[in-house]
């Protein structure tokens, strides 16, 4: 067949990212729904299926399509591995349907159909070529009756029988069967990559003892406490030997004291660079026996990803040529002017001698995969090449597909989706700094209504080490409450940076600074984790709802409610079937009592407008009857600013025990 | 560099057509306008280019680009040849703006920048090495002022010049460079392509006498009538002889009488084919003073490309293997069952043996192209495999990038819009189904607010020899003025199909059939084209406002006003630089009255909301003082349903006279 006479057009197969350049992003378990347009000229009957396999196999799997309508074709698969997968599209003439339906018109309309008897029987008689055993058998014989002095009314009704088209969709003439021109990619990513929970601390400060440096067999301990609120990934800033040239004193002060134990972040000394851990903090082993402690109790360990030196890192004396040297002998420190940071070296990806640093960096992480770690936190990735990052990613992921990789990039959004795009499993978003009804709406409309909800997978954190957002400096802990539930709910993936979290700590280094002050960035502190204000046991109720509630653990799935007040932001979360719908009411204006009516939309959520149900809300288990038409709900940020209802539907009795669905 | 470590990144450059897979489509003149998102990692400043060329020449033209924010940039090109044009985007570190940034803030902090002026000096130097001449020695001497002793605020004064700005622009260091990777194509059209207006007739109905075969010279002599009305497109259904065998008579009858004329669209006789005219119309010689003739008046003729035979075509004979045998031995005639059209043969792409086929019907089109023909209206192109197609028309254009092909493809809209795609300029439409004015509205916002404006060009019929349709059969004659005005107005392509349309002709068949009673497809007509009730003089008017005013040369450019009464639409047209604006508004019912109040987008129109401004209507010649707020429009059918107003700002005086901008 010459191209320019290959009659079956398929085109705009989606999803599809950037052409295909990239590919879409699926949790284990999950449908990947396709739909192409699918034509011909003229008025042939086509026959279209969706392709799928693992990268790297050679057998596709086959799902037939189905024609929704205006030549718009859809089929879909489920991932079963935890892997990379191929799909593409492949549609030819249904040559047996088009002699079909035309045999059908012409017969209806009274006309001699005799000559396309004879055709039908050389297309059955082809089919049979391509089959073997008994259904060759088969085919055969209905050829020759077609071909035969029987009537033509008991051709016809042999020719429409169910049997013979079940035979003929086995046996297809794909003669004119066009495919794809792309093979369209999926990423198919660990089940924890769609729903997690993040604890992060800082493990320096997990000493019992004030002023004591913490250890990982401190940490240790910490487990049930954190096992306890319901997380499930403990992350730590990093845990490697720390310079001493430039030091950060408290409260990021240029000149440290020598007690000052310095940033985290400003990694590598003579005890060593990204490969050790910090002595005070204990050894390898101990590391090792955090992470399978963890692991015990279902939390993944996290680590940072920092790829910057300290001055003091064995880089920069092994390899000076991964950074850059200045006119006058120095080598350039990190810095964004007028910010200097002369405790951090970055690397230099300028140069024409990045091989070996790659590799390393590589290397890098292969080693703490080594020890066990599944899941990094990647500090700052858009000041390093976005390309690098998507060699790295693919290059772990091909030995371990279950990685995750958290992208720390608050920056411009393209920058954003392309980290995503590139690889990044998670990624850190502006929610920190969505507070308003309106701007969370539009926000979450862009991550869950739009292209990018193929690719960019959010986790929402109320606070980082970083972040201290005005909201929670001037809302106090009700403000806490607030964002606390907002990133739990909207988002399937979330975290907080705790204890200042769940301890509301909210006072900044100074007025419009969101840096908090006494920062643990730069020195040890020591936390009351048992205050009697501390939220872990709101936490813990909402981390249970999350787990007990799979609608809660998806992202996309989000539908707003309108509500009047504008203090009021109202939405629910449902599971594909609507057996599992979460709605969820947040008074945003932590100060004041706002009320609203609302009006649920009964068919999208799987109610019967006629039949009162049952609003169970799950933080106070406490129990409402709704119905069709307005309903009402009372905020009161003084007994609770937050009313997460699972609507239970089918309401039998007055009881109030569970025996719904 | 490595792949891995190419910082720049270009994506998502706009207009692009299903990944670039087809070409957006532009008029000679008009300007292609390019957007590109262009990121890196960190905080360098970028540069940016769009370069463009003709397909097939060496050397590349430049544009630079401009941040609109956001990571968005910007970039256009006029094309100035009726070609096929590349374009793409490239984009670098730009390390000297980068550094100048740098100085600046840290200066500008009170920071020492002495080791930034050597960085700078060799920046300078570097660029000194890539420039010559006179260039070279002014870098030079400035890179030494920079190394050298003097006041670091003299060296930044130095460094933020213009003068170095611009040389350092001039020679800036490309070892950053990525290019987008993608090369788009725009076609360029000639001008008709974008600004036309059809007219359609039957050759053989052109006669003076009435019952007479009309002929090439008949039509000659009805040039002066076509070039009055203001057409500028003349085009024929198929001037081939006719086949005898299976003949449809008048009112598509099967049986036709000896003296009826047969189908035109049934070609092929013993007199000839596709490469011959009907002898009852003339000769070869005849149809090429036709041509001539109608060139010298600004009209270029259209003649139809319909690929299917008669059962008498020579092709058959000849060619056997071009058609579809069926098992009783005769030839598959076209049907669409029920319906049969056993006057036509298709041709059979399903075949094998379609080589010398598709290169015998792509001479068909050069033979024509021969002859003088320019424009091609293609029948039933969706009949035949799309991709024959985008070869056909790609292997014509090489050679005459003028020719214009219409696709006559009333099928569902993913059909269509792949044919504009595969390289046809024009498109019939569903505007002949759009009456409504939310239908009207809706269809027009797809056609020239997405994507589809990029490559899908409207054509818009109110009839044509297949469709009389319902509105025009109900509406009477204001109905033939409410469309006309309509398709004159909304699209920059249009054409009717007269003297049917001019005469107001609109019996139909029968009940619920939109073919013509007494067709002309299959019989020949008289027609008294001086009618005192024919529309000619309006149509005269309308294309003679198309003619003097650009906003109603381009389709795009289309705004929809909002006004309250359903049965009134109301649009702008304008220019890029709103000089001329054009605003209709068309009273829907041909039967009642309707009037409206309608606040115009002062700012959008380049209105200025303080003054008053008049309105010019154009086809009555009266003139009105509109201002800020709702202004009054009364639509009386039995005056004129339709109202086609020039904007005239900038009023200057009490005087009726053109002394307007």
């Amino acid at each position: 067949m010459q191209e320019k006479t290959r009659r079956v057009i398929i085109e705009n197969v989606q999803p599809q990212i950037d052409g295909g350049r990239f590919p879409i992003r699926r949790a284990f378990g999950e449908k990947v729904q396709v739909t192409a347009g699918i034509f011909v000229d003229g008025h042939d009957s086509l026959a279209g299926e969706l392709v799928y396999r693992v990268d790297g196999r050679e057998t596709w799997h086959v799902r037939p399509m189905k024609l929704l309508g205006n030549d718009l074709w859809k089929a879909s698969f489920r991932a079963t591995e935890t892997a990379d997968y191929l799909y593409t599209v492949r549609a030819w003439i249904d040559r047996f349907r088009t002699w079909l339906d035309k045999v059908k018109k012409k017969h209806g309309a009274g006309q001699n159909v005799s000559v396309e008897m004879q055709e039908g029987a050389i297309i059955v008689e082809e089919a049979a070529e391509r089959a073997d055993g008994e259904n060759r058998e088969r085919l055969l014989a209905r050829a020759r009756f077609l071909k035969g002095e029987e009537r033509t009314l008991d051709k016809i009704q042999l020719a429409t029988e169910p049997e013979l088209i079940r035979l003929m969709d086995t046996y297809p003439d794909r003669g004119t069967m066009t495919e794809y021109d792309k093979r369209l990619r999926v990423s198919v990513e660990p089940l924890r990559a769609r729903f997690s929970s993040w604890y992060e601390m800082f493990p320096r400060s997990c000493s019992e003892s004030p002023g004591s440096h913490g250890t990982f067999q401190d940490c240790i301990e910490l487990l049930p406490y954190i096992a306890d609120m319901g997380f499930d990934v403990l992350y730590l800033p990093p845990i490697h030997p720390i310079g001493l040239t430039h030091r950060k004193g408290r409260n990021n002060i240029t000149q440290a004291d020598p007690q000052d134990p310095g940033s985290p972040w400003a990694i590598g000394s003579s005890d060593g660079g990204h490969r050790s851990v910090h002595p005070l903090l204990g050894t390898m082993d101990d590391f090792k026996a955090l992470v399978k402690e963890a692991r015990r109790r279902e939390i993944e360990v996290a680590l940072d990803i920092a790829f910057q030196c300290s001055p003091d890192h064995p880089y920069v004396g092994e390899h000076p040529d991964w950074f850059r040297s200045r006119p006058d002998g120095s080598i350039q420190y990190a810095e964004n002017p007028p910010k200097k940071y002369e405790d951090i070296y970055p690397f230099d990806f300028d140069s024409n001698q990045t091989e070996s640093l790659c590799n390393e960096l590589l290397d890098v992480v292969r080693f703490w995969i080594d020890k066990g770690v599944r899941i990094f936190r990647v500090d700052n990735p858009h000041t390093k090449p976005l390309r690098f990052w998507e060699w790295l990613i693919a290059e772990v992921k091909r030995g371990h597909p279950e990685t995750i990789f958290l992208a720390e990039a608050f920056t411009r959004p393209k920058t954003m989706y392309r980290l995503a795009k590139g690889g990044f499993t998670q990624s850190y978003t502006y929610f920190t700094w969505r507070n308003l009804k309106w701007e969370i709406q539009k926000y979450m409309e862009e991550l869950t209504q739009t292209e990018v909800a193929e690719f960019f997978w959010p986790s929402f954190w109320p606070n980082t080490p970083d972040i201290l957002p005005e909201y929670l400096q001037v809302g106090g802990r009700l403000a806490f409450v607030v964002r606390l539930a907002l990133a739990a709910t909207l988002s399937s993936n979330y975290g907080i940076y705790g204890p200042a979290f769940e301890l509301c700590e909210n006072e900044a280094k100074e007025p419009f600074s969101e840096e908090y002050l006494n920062s643990e960035k730069y020195e040890i502190r020591h936390w009351d984790r048992n205050r009697s204000d501390s939220l872990k046991a709101l936490i813990k109720r909402i981390n249970i709802i999350r787990k007990e509630n799979p609608a809660l653990q998806q992202t996309r799935n989000l539908m707003f409610h309108k509500v009047e007040r504008k203090e009021i932001i109202c939405y629910s979360k449902y599971t594909d079937d609507l057996k599992n719908v979460i709605l969820t009411a947040v008074n945003l204006d932590p100060h004041h009592t706002h009320s609203t009516w609302l009006t649920l939309p009964a068919k999208a959520l799987g109610l019967d407008s006629n039949k009162p149900y049952q609003m169970h809300e799950l933080i106070g288990d406490a129990r409402y009857l709704w119905g069709a038409g307005e309903n009402y709900i009372e905020l009161d940020p003084q007994v609770m600013p937050v009313q997460i209802f699972r609507i239970r539907k089918h309401l039998r009795s007055e009881h109030d025990f569970d025996y719904f669905m």
